[in-house]
Formats: structure tokens, sequence, C-alpha cells
């Protein structure tokens, strides 16, 4: 049980400010007693006691109910032991914040209800003022206090990855929309990013400044870019979000999938760790990005459907090639999948740790 | 127009063999007039005289007719002038055509009755033989005297990509079972994938002994495997597959999305050619193939909604970086997208033979 005893106010003794979490120090590049393990979409549909308490509401009204946040964030926590905390959101949820008509279908995903097609569209998504997301800054500030030592990561969507739900209308095979908008507006193209840029770093800075003690930014979908079009079109306003958090002094992780061909281009825009997709093997992935950055990732989320000794063998491998970086954070290459068998999952944090320990 | 007339017997002067044709001279890695050029999903939707043709009835239906399969086939080579025809057919029709319940569900796609669970269901699978796709070696023997000079591509699903059809059901977003199946229960994994690698060799076989003068073997989902996986539960079956058509002195194509960690494993299958999808550019593709083969791709497929000069621009950006190849075929990172405009399509192949050959 990581997570704090509630009986006592800050926590573990290093629990006031956490700074020497094994999780933050492997972000930092510093030594560890062991390899910090997290999850992405840890908190949900895998758990039975996310389905116990979630009902049957929209994903983002929940969202918007800071008792309940706390509750699914922490949920992950205590059923896993893993070292780090992720705020159970949406990366949609600040374009809901600005007005934007956009809901989360049961199946499909974020659907909009008035895709962007002009600058008409563009200029209804106002900037974010933390009032917007008050609900936000309360449900990290009540985490912070919950979770003691374990840290807990403040997310957003990279411009990109928004851009294409909101020109697309949803989720997209091909992104065709928005890559025809790119290509063929790019002044038009050019502004919605950049507003999308000014939300996402505010989105990141609020949840920093209520008590986020990392950032992940999730560009989704930047692998469906070739490298070229990436360089032009998306990396210039992700690398506005990432650079804006600068005086933040919190480690900035940024992740997408299929994006084994963009991961220095994506380290660019000023990420202190890259997230890397099951793809590409870890130690390849350190290589590509000249051995400078902390890495995280990435065991395929399937793995937690093979036999034990399969998932062990497969989650050492990972361990073993990340051991190049300066930094290695355990994660999937993915995020867990509904289907998952959280006694699965909590095996594979315990195996990281046992294993990582002993070779340290 | 490059389709022979259907006065002239035998085509133009080199059409009796076709063995000069542009396309089969860059399969060789020999030099070329100009850089040939043909489109995955060349014959579909995209065209009105597909609509025209095709009719409301099932798809694998459709691939049993020859004299519809030979005007389907021929489509794309009349309106764009490509330098190769491929076979109108699905990668599952030979597995209908041994008895497995399969169908293509408009906005699906391939949909299993009775999913692969059991040795039972594998053995179920029998051998293909010539007999069970008489109308493909009909199709094939009609266009190549149709075709005259013009090279025909067979083509077959590799066993991988198969099998996760037959697994999961029909198409999947993580292939869970099919991985399920391969890490927990390996040998029933390897009966199927040898089942499934003798019956697609077989069937390229039937295509080149009726006259396709090159094969394309499609492992369009292997992408979703890690790099170990790949090695182990899929590249066997492959290479069963390529290894087996060796006597047949055709070039065999490989391609697969996705597939930027794996193209010299997949390469090492016993392929003459490799397809790169679009996130890898050419040159660094080239590169990671060790500079020996021959490559075919890789425009972004949404590049054809862009502007005719960002169209030229990308277009001419792939023929440089395809320089570095021992040969280039020019085509699409992945199928031509049902919603492309013909126009697009046909001017896309008159800027490739243009740029290439003032370059040559």
């Amino acid at each position: 049980m990581t997570v704090a005893d509630p009986d006592e106010p800050d926590g573990a003794p290093d629990g006031a400010s956490g700074l020497d979490a094994p999780f933050l120090r492997a972000c930092r590049g510093e030594s560890v007693p062991y390899t910090p393990v997290w999850f992405m979409r840890q908190a949900g549909r895998s758990l039975p006691e996310y389905l116990a308490v979630r009902g049957d509401g929209s994903m983002l009204d929940a969202c918007t109910r800071p008792e309940l946040v706390v509750e699914l964030t922490l949920q992950p926590v205590r059923r896993y032991g893993v070292d780090a905390a992720i705020l159970f959101s949406d990366i949609v949820l600040p374009l809901r914040a600005v007005g934007s008509g956009v809901d989360i279908v049961p199946g499909v995903g974020p659907v909009i209800d008035h895709p962007v097609r002009s600058l008409a569209d563009v200029d209804r998504l106002r900037d974010l003022e933390p009032a917007d997301v008050a609900y936000v800054s309360e449900s990290v500030e009540m985490l912070t206090r919950e979770l003691g030592p374990v840290p807990l990561i403040g997310f957003a969507g990279a411009p990109f990855t928004l851009a294409s739900y909101l020109v697309e209308g949803g989720p997209s095979r091909d992104h065709a929309k928005a890559k025809a908008m790119m290509r063929g507006s790019p002044r038009l193209w050019h502004t919605l990013m950049a507003r999308l840029a000014a939300n996402s770093a505010s989105y990141l800075r609020v949840q920093a400044e209520a008590g986020a003690k990392a950032l992940q930014l999730f560009d989704s979908w930047a692998g469906a870019l070739d490298p070229a079009d990436y360089q032009e079109f998306a990396l210039p306003h992700s690398r506005t979000v990432l650079r804006q958090l600068d005086d933040l002094g919190v480690p900035r992780i940024h992740f997408g999938v299929n994006t084994g061909e963009l991961l220095s281009s994506m380290a660019s825009a000023g990420a202190d760790v890259m997230g890397v997709d099951w793809r590409v093997p870890l130690d390849v992935a350190v290589e590509r990005l000249g051995g400078q950055l902390p890495v995280q990732g990435n065991l395929d989320p399937t793995a937690v459907f093979a036999p034990i000794e399969v998932l062990e063998a497969k989650a050492a491998d990972v361990l073993r090639r990340g051991k190049v970086a300066p930094g290695h954070v355990f994660n999937l290459g993915h995020g867990v999948l509904p289907s998952s068998d959280p006694g699965k999952l909590a095996h594979l944090v315990d195996h990281v740790h046992r294993v990582s320990r002993s070779d340290g």
C-alpha cells in the first residue's frame, strides 16, 4: 500500500514534498531504488471498483465531480501499488470547459457537435481561465493531500490530437479532414493549433499549480503524420505548450502511439521524458533520442493476456533495454485495455519492482 | 492509355513477355526510363466506373466472376495509366475457398462465422487446391491477355494478418485474442499459421502460374506486433510463404503498415521488394534495409486531398528519397481512400512519370 495513511497528515516522512519519489527521480534521470511503474489509463473500466462507483452518467460530467475524481484516481494506486497516480479525466475536458460542444460517446470516443471548418469556428474557442476548471484544481488539491508521497500526474492533449477531433468531428482512422485543412488552409490550421496550444498550456499550468508533480502531454495521433508534416504542422504548437511550462520545474512527459520515426522531433518540443509505444524496442528508442532523455514505457498492453511467465519475461526484457536510458519509468506502450485482469497488472507492478530492485 | 489494344493480340512489341516493363525492371533493381507507379487498392470505390459496374452483391462473390474481375482490374489502368494492375480480390478470398465461413461486411471488413479457438477449428481449414480458385486462374489468364505489356500483380494475405481475422472474428484494434493465442497456446498458434502459410503460398502460385508477373504478400497488421513477437510468431510463416515461391522467378513484394521497426525482419522473410508505409521516410527505410532492396511507396494516402502544388511537392520528396534505393516503385503508403478524387490520382501518376523521366 503506497497511498498515505489518511490519519497521518502529511504521509510518509518524505511526503511533504514527495520530490524524492522514485517516479520523479527517474523522470529527472537520478538513481532509483527500483524502477517506478504506472499505467496509462490505469483508472478505468478494467477495475471492478471503478464500475461499481462510476455510474451511468457522462464521462465528462464525472470528471467535474471532485469527490468522484479523487476516488477514481486513487483506486489504481490502492489496487496496484503504482508509483504515480494520474488524474482521472480526459483530454477533451478543457475543450468543453471553454464552450466546445463535445461529449464522449461510449464505444466511439469524443464526438464534436459542430466540427471546426472555418475561422469563425476557431474564434468560438475562447481562452481557458483557471475558473473554467475550478473543479480540476479542487480535485488535484484533494488528491495531493490524499496521495502523500505518491506523485500525481496531470495531463493534457497536444494540439494536433485535439485538432484532429475538432476537425474530423470525432475519432478518425485516417485523419483525412484534419490533414486536408493543414495542407490546404495552413493559416486557418495554425490559428486553430495556436488556440489549442494556449488552452493545453493553461490547463497543464492549472494542474501543476494545484499540486500535480509531473505533466504528460498526449499527442495520441501524431503518429499518423509523416515526419515532414509533423515538423511543419504539429511540432511548433507542441513546443509552445511545453515551453510555456518551463518555469514550473515539473517533469514534462510527451507521448504518442506509432511515433517511432518522430521520437527525436517530439523530444525537441521540450519533453523531459519521452513515452515510447511497444513497437520500438526501448534501447532503439533511447538511441534514436541520442541517449539524453529518460524514457517511459513500453510493454505491449496485450501482454497482460499472456501466461504469467510470458508476461514476466516480456517485462524483464523491457527493463533490460531500459537500462541504457538515463532514467526509465516502466509503463505499458499504450493504455490499459478494458478487459485486462487487474490481478495481472498488480502482479506486473510487483514483478517490475522486484526485478529492478535486485538488479540495482 | 497503357492497356493493350484488344485488336492487337499480344499487345506492344515487348508485350509477349512484358518482362521489360518499368515496374518489373524497378522490382529487379534495373535501370528504368521513369519511376513506375501503381496504387494499393487502385481498383475500388474511389472510381465512379467501379460503383457503376460493381452492383450491390457480396464483395467476395464479385471476386469469383471473371468478367467482372477483369473489368474492375482494368478500370484503374485505363483511368490512371498506372504501370501495373493488381487483381481485384481480397486477402480473405482463399480462406473462403477452402470452406471458412467468412464474408466482407461493408463498413466493417472481413467477419468470420466461427472464430478459430481450437485445433479442431484449425483442422477445418483444408489445403487449397488450384481447383478451389479456378475462377482466379481464369481471371488472371484473361487479364494477362487484355493487359499486354502492363504487368499484373497477384497477391495474398500473410499468415499473421489472416490469423488475426480468424482468431478475432473480424477486424480488431488491438489484436488481443490473436496475441493471447500466440503467447498462451503457441503450438495451436503455429499449427494455424503453418496452415495459413500453405494456403497463401498455394494461392500465390496459382496466380503466378496463370500469368501474374509479380506477387505481393500483405501483412497488413504485422505492425501491431513488437519486434520480438514478430520474429517468433509471424516471421517464420511469412518466410515459408515466400520461400516456396523461389522457383517462380517473379518479384515478391512484402508490405504492412506501422512496420518501421520490422522492415529488415520482414525483408528477411524472402522479399525482393519491401513496401514502406508513409511514416518512414523512404531513404530511412532504405538505410534500415541495408541499402540492398528495391522499395515500394510511400506517399501518405491523404496527400491527394491537398492542393495540387502540395501533392506535387510531397510526391517529389518521395521520389528524391527513393533515389538511394536500388529500385523504386512509386505507390501510396497504404491503400487509396474511397473518397479520393480520381483526377488527383491521375495527375499524380503523370507527375511522377514526368519528374522522374526528366531526372533520369
